[in-house]
């Protein structure tokens, strides 16, 4: 393989050969092909696109520069989700006990937060004593007893994605819906669940602004995880607002649990029935067994809202965080998980419509707050965020919060408050409805 | 500056503030912006292009990441010659004493063959004793008494577009017009000649195989050379056909000195007066002296084909070679150039219209018998190549020479005979006649 002939057949939009393929990615993983020519390869990708062929041959052998893990062995059957990446985003933490205890084995590999977007993993580890990184055969473990378990990457999974994402970010080429396609199911696919549900957020907080580029990514997703022999669906769903009324890692924490204890915000209920009904139905086995007239999805859905309304779900969650070494005091006592030393309302100035909540400009002022990465290299600060968030659609009153700051001190309060005026928009007359799920997709 | 913040605007298709560009330059010269960056960027520039003005202070910035020569204090007025290159182009050698001899003075710095394209330099080594490497005091002493010297490079010449041309090479990126025009102009800027006449090839034997393409590129050099305050024309030349009757690297020596003394191929001679006559217009002072009725380009052929005919530019030439340390006896003992060891003719089996000769072929074939380089660090035998090369539109007899071969034994000829055999096409009539000087721009 001569790696500029690989380049300039894509540079030209001519459809490369799988061996290609393979040998150019297998020599940048082992580091034979240096940067420059993956840079140049990945700009050229940008402009020229891949056919689902190329994308799925790229994919796997990202997925095969590193361990492949495998769980087929579980007597259930193993699901996983994925999202792209929203502010607010914390339903991975209810949904994995939730799915669960309906019957399937979920193995959640998760990752970090970076910009605005959260992390799972950075959540839990607000909760004191909770660890990220058992050993595999411990991961296995858990899956077979507790049915969930939520960790970091303690396995070399798809190097070679790693590698071109961390040159992606410095060459421009990260908005290319190959190269994300690839680079999320590398990883997820490693991850050995047999069947995987994409969430695909769509809106100003999300990294696809609109449906038509959102509905491209869904699509393609679903195409490589169906091509590569994975059950695989996608919901697209907003995300204009927040997700919830909070955003911040432990605040994010506390949410969940309400939502487990069956409280906490209608969106993150809902999200978090829908894509456990999804993952039931992606998976096969739990919904089978039960014998009835309903569309396996009303069925699923109807399986989740029980096993969450009867306390099963927290059940399983409190039983997750016991098998990982986590304080489940917690669950009772969110002050064991250490408070922002700084507390302050902002409120509405006036009674008002609440018409628009920007995500973005929340997501950015939990960074500024200390709760989020510029650099993978940051250390970040657990207790802050924000939380309280008033919803789109919501009439307040004069004095009403708008959302709560939780801070390292009084001067950090100060510094965001501007930005937080920015971030929302008011009318006289409510905003007209917007679905959360907005289409399903595979 | 933010590299990414760069490329994604030009991948974007902005255009970018020339602070942008010159710090992007300055940091890849200097090393502190690494490769893949570049080419990400150079694969960015190849799809959305660059205007004008971002391509003049590319060049600008590549040119100043060097020495920059400078030559305004000799009395004369100077000027260079610079083409993109092709198969038997030795015009350079008879070009330079030829308008020396005229009045301007030619610092010409040149560079080694690479791939089918053969170098002037290489072509000077043929000459035992030539040194190509004076100091660069003593260039411009050569300068100033014999009034042209050809020259490797001494001094650091544009390091940035070195550094860049080389990661073109392996990135896919080397056809961009705006990369192309500021890796020609930079250098030949540096060269600190006043004005400068481009030799643009243009077919089956070029880099530009069209018209169109050749006359975009010819555009682009003259813009940019103006827009840096130089007088710069430029010729678009054919280059279907090897020009004149030889290539490989002594007997291309030979051509030279055989036109020079009066003799030689029409088309090298044709090239060199053409040249010579547009370097004199474009530099100026030569033949604003002359006081006539004709137009300059008139009078400085005039001009030029005196001085080929009374031996002056021989003469010169001679000059030269001398003051190099060259052995000028070669002029009229051409063995003392060393001959190869194995000659044989090739001759044609009809009667028939020579219709094509193919320049890729024949650069390839000297390439094979080891008169090039398909790497820098090659080395090169300046003995072997091809003469007595037959020219399209010729008729010849049945046993007539298509060509000789010159090559290290019998074997080598061997070896290239089957392609030598593809380079001719034949037909009962003969080929319409088509221009050498295709057209002239700026």
């Amino acid at each position: 393989m001569i790696p500029q002939f690989i380049i300039e057949q894509k540079r030209d939009g001519k459809e490369l050969a799988p061996d290609d393929i393979r040998v150019f990615i297998n020599e940048y993983a082992n580091g034979s092909l240096p940067d420059y020519q993956m840079a140049a390869f990945a700009m050229a990708v940008y402009f020229k696109g891949m056919t689902a062929a190329e994308t799925a041959t790229l994919t796997d052998a990202m997925m095969h520069s590193g361990d492949v893990l495998d769980f087929s062995d579980l007597p259930r059957p193993t699901v996983d989700k994925h999202s792209t990446g929203g502010v607010g985003d914390k339903i991975s933490i209810p949904l994995a006990p939730l799915v669960a205890v309906c019957g399937a084995a979920v193995p959640m590999i998760s990752g970090r937060g970076l910009g605005i977007t959260g992390g799972t993993l950075d959540k839990l580890e607000s909760i004191p004593g909770y660890d990220t990184s058992p050993t595999t055969d411990r991961f296995r473990e858990i899956l077979a007893s507790v049915g969930c378990s939520i960790i970091g990457q303690t396995v070399r999974l798809a190097p070679a994605d790693k590698k071109l994402y961390a040159l992606r970010d410095v060459t421009a080429t990260v908005p290319s819906i190959p190269l994300i396609c690839a680079s999320i199911m590398s990883k997820k696919l490693a991850e050995g669940a047999a069947a995987l549900v994409l969430d695909v957020k769509c809106g100003a907080g999300a990294f696809m602004k609109t449906l038509p580029e959102a509905r491209e990514l869904a699509k393609n997703l679903v195409a490589i995880g169906r091509n590569m022999g994975r059950s695989v669906s996608a919901l697209i769903t907003a995300m204009d607002e927040p997700l919830g009324a909070t955003a911040g890692n432990r605040l994010e924490i506390i949410e969940s649990i309400e939502v487990l204890k069956g409280r906490g915000p209608a969106d993150v209920i809902e999200l978090t029935l829908r894509l456990a009904a999804e993952m039931l139905v992606c998976s096969g086995g739990a919904v089978r067994r039960r014998r009835t007239a309903r569309p396996p999805l009303q069925e699923a859905l109807k399986l989740a809202k029980e096993k969450l309304a009867d306390g099963s779900a927290l059940e399983t969650f409190a039983a997750m965080l016991r098998a990982h070494g986590g304080d489940t005091r917690i669950i009772d006592d969110y002050d064991l998980m250490k408070p922002a030393p700084f507390v302050t309302d902002v409120t509405s100035k006036k009674s008002v419509y609440i018409t628009k909540v920007d995500a973005d400009i929340i997501g950015r002022v939990v960074l500024m707050l200390g709760g989020g990465r510029t650099k993978a290299t940051d250390i970040i600060d657990h207790s802050v965020g924000i939380d309280s968030l008033a919803k789109v659609g919501t009439k307040i009153a004069k004095g009403d919060l708008l959302l709560r700051i939780h801070a390292k001190n009084e001067n950090d309060a100060n510094a965001v408050l501007p930005h937080i005026r920015k971030a929302f928009l008011f009318a006289e007359t409510a905003p007209s409805a917007t679905p959360l799920v907005i289409e399903s997709v595979g």
